[in-house]
């Protein structure tokens, strides 16, 4: 069996009670080149071993971000994550590479139905206009940003839910297909 | 003594190291109808009174958001606090009024230049592409949103950061003036 090549990071406080989350991982349960780390298991104390993170990064070419969307942004423990294993000198900042060139994948899950997303809806907004900080912090590591995939309605939606599990397993296998040969 | 009529709430991981947000809470050191709650000295470890928030939100008409920026947006902590305080029922949805009518002020910080929050700069965008998560949060919750106080290159510009913190404390300054008589 070969080392897995995408890290999935997967940040959800109550993961049980999500038919979304539980569905989307249940899509991609059986690929073996994907190596999960569900953040709430690994880290309930908020005490996150930075080296350990960093470690796995570097050996995958493919970051996949899941999770509710929590007041536009991420869960809490996503964000403190993403603050203290994106250190300067690994991350970004001068002769910095760590994530350079490899892909970043953001899977977002919201209660609201797409309707709910706009200029007369209750958020204001498209979804579009919440993307911003996300994307960002991928190109200034010099990851690729590749089209997020977000599951609205995911409360209720049971067939919307199947379809982006189907969605996200196909996105996933176009990883392995076209991995990527970084420098050693 | 007068109640307090605004809250603050200040999330600095690394308080001490920072110039700008410590001459920002100099400049208003004074002001007896401010109470402060620094939430990484309240909840070193992530575990966060949400009854005792709540009560503080409760009593005020303006709450104060401060932070330095981390990956366009908010350090860890005080998203927790927002992803918890913020609660179904009493901050929104059907007949949750809490935080209706009061005031949010956000005070933000960054350590990139304002040049650098350009279409050409490194972090592709002017600043305002990374409000819309604060400001529809704000929305969402019935609150009224005020011009935000940012205050960039907070690493170096003394000149910035001095002028900075005399525009807030004007601007709290305008809110003990203009106090909200909120129904008790």
């Amino acid at each position: 069996m070969s080392a897995p090549t995408v890290a999935l990071i997967f940040a959800h406080p109550y993961a049980e009670r999500s038919l979304a989350n539980r569905e989307l991982l249940k899509a991609i349960d059986d690929l073996s080149f994907v190596e999960r780390r569900p953040l709430y298991d690994l880290y309930p104390d908020f005490d996150i071993d930075i080296e350990a993170e960093q470690g796995r990064l570097e050996t995958v070419d493919t970051m996949v971000l899941q999770h509710p969307v929590y007041w536009y942004g991420m869960p809490a423990l996503m964000k403190l994550w993403i603050d203290e294993v994106f250190t300067m000198g690994w991350a970004y900042g001068e002769g910095a590479a760590a994530l350079k060139g490899k892909r970043l994948q953001w899977v977002a899950t919201t209660g609201g139905d797409f309707d709910a997303y706009s200029k007369d809806g209750p958020h204001g907004h498209p979804f579009e206009a919440f993307v911003a900080p996300m994307r960002q912090t991928a190109l200034f590591c010099g990851m690729d940003w590749l089209e997020p995939i977000v599951v609205h309605d995911a409360h209720s939606d049971q067939a919307e839910v199947a379809a982006a599990g189907q969605r996200y397993r196909a996105r996933l296998l176009t990883f392995e297909t076209a991995r990527k040969r970084l420098p050693a």
